[in-house]
């Protein structure tokens, strides 16, 4: 990971000032880097002794750091990792044009390691990752989000990145398709348990803590598993209430605190997490497939980590 | 360019309803598809005869529409091409995100060509675009740009994506550096002379008719070619005018005609044309070590094209 963090703090330079002092700001405000980890540990595992891996890693947090520059401008978000969000910094503008600059990047460095499969398969989670943005925007405000639409959503926002990172490993490997699908079936599977998981510490986690962190994807009018569960499970007075809080975005003192009360009266947390731990259960079946030792140790580790974290 | 627009079209399609809707918007709109012209006579003055080069074409095209896309939102642009701008009818957020699903898309269609080395030059020119938007936010709004600094910014933002569409032609017809460097430096020279002629319009042109789509880069305190020459030759009275209006965006009524009479009493119009014309003539003469023919005809008349938009 020394590598790849080195990689990425060269590649964010640029001799345009603001370029470097923007991505740094994010790059180097701590970041979990899970999922440059992914990359190198599911190539490692095989042997693979070039460089490439580091370099696909390096692109891959390059992609995903893009897509929070350009995620924070969407949902007018004021902090990311604890600290003024770039677009409270530097202005929506120069988000969105670095954001850009990432991503151009992010793809140079891709075509410097030659494998167009790794480039078939990150440019495509590039895409799918915009068109899961996009289906967020149209979930957003909207109380009739089904569960189905929610995970078609987070399986593109956020599982198909991890499935990429994943995948990459064996393709730079020279693996054939029963690794890489296993590979990429992990990455999947922890995608789907590392959102649920974010979605419920959202509202505190399953014991609804209420850190300070709380509340951002309520006040977005952000619609996920757990409201979804409890609005299914809910009153007509709890859907009026779910309904003037995300859709109306009339929001009061107290409000956040009668959703946590509602989430945890339906178990909506709870359950969140439960699901998490079966999308987890998931991924560490698909490194059954993966070679025994200990990159398959760390990717077992990642699963546990992302669970822990709410429990 | 018949099947580039069908491939285009079909490529802005999504199951995401809000994405072939947005895309659509602005490709079936009138742009001049100069760019993918471009890609498509460059490899076919060579008997180039797969389907790669409308590929590339048509990534071009979408690098080029998400680049609008992200600008009209980083520019709080209202209209383009004589339309509202997407921006205004889907706001922001569906902007940014649709612009980064087409720049996938560009990268998912360059893949499929399989060319490395077309997709090494075509993910460099979507770095070098995204930092000359960068350079044009410090630029803007700071009257004391000189030319060197404008003159990077256009190469950056406007010449480096002509060059690059003109050089994956050769590229992908198989053709050694000397065809290669031939037909990127007539795309960067007609990217220059593009841009300049654009500025000039956007102050009447050298006949300083106001036309309706008039003024757009003096409201939005854009430090332009025209700008740049009319400051360096004024009074202190005149830069305290373009100072009140360009860095304060303190604009009054009549301050456009005032901006456009100091423009014609300086010469800053017709000097700007005239540069355009040194950098199409400059294009003219490196389409000479390209191969005579249609498709070399072709590409001169889309300079001429480009300076007659102005004269």
């Amino acid at each position: 990971m020394g590598d790849v963090n080195e990689l990425i703090l060269s590649k964010a330079g640029s001799n345009v000032e603001l370029i470097p002092e923007i991505a740094k700001h994010l790059i180097s405000s701590g970041g979990k880097r899970l999922r440059p980890m992914l990359t190198l540990a599911c190539a490692d595992m095989f042997g693979y002794e070039g460089k490439g891996h580091v370099t696909l890693a390096a692109s891959v947090e390059f992609m995903h750091t893009a897509t929070l520059l350009h995620d924070d401008v969407v949902d007018e978000s004021d902090m990311r990792r604890g600290k003024l969000a770039a677009r409270k910094l530097w202005g929506n503008q120069a988000s969105v044009l670095v954001g850009d600059y990432l991503l151009g990047q992010a793809f140079k460095m891709m075509v410097d390691v030659g494998s167009l499969e790794a480039l078939r398969i990150l440019s495509t989670a590039s895409a799918v990752i915009a068109e899961g943005e996009v289906l967020q925007l149209g979930a957003a405000k909207n109380i009739a989000t089904s569960e189905a639409d929610y995970l078609r959503v987070i399986e593109a926002k956020t599982a198909a990145l991890f499935a990429a990172a994943a995948e990459v490993g064996p393709v730079i490997a020279g693996q054939g398709e029963a690794m890489k699908q296993a590979a990429r079936s992990y990455g999947m599977e922890l995608g789907y348990a590392f959102q649920l998981v974010d979605d419920a510490l959202d509202y505190g986690g399953s014991s609804a803590d209420l850190g300070k962190d709380v509340g951002d994807d309520f006040r977005e009018g952000k619609i996920t598993l757990p409201v979804v569960l409890a609005i299914a499970r809910g009153t007509d007075a709890d859907r009026a209430f779910w309904k003037r809080c995300l859709e109306g975005e009339d929001i009061a003192d107290g409000d956040l605190e009668q959703a946590i009360e509602l989430l945890k009266k339906y178990d909506a947390l709870a359950e969140t997490v439960e699901r998490a731990r079966a999308y987890g259960g998931n991924a560490l079946k698909a490194l059954e497939t993966l070679p025994a030792g200990p990159h398959n140790d760390a990717l077992a580790d990642a699963v546990a980590f992302c669970i822990s974290r709410v429990s």
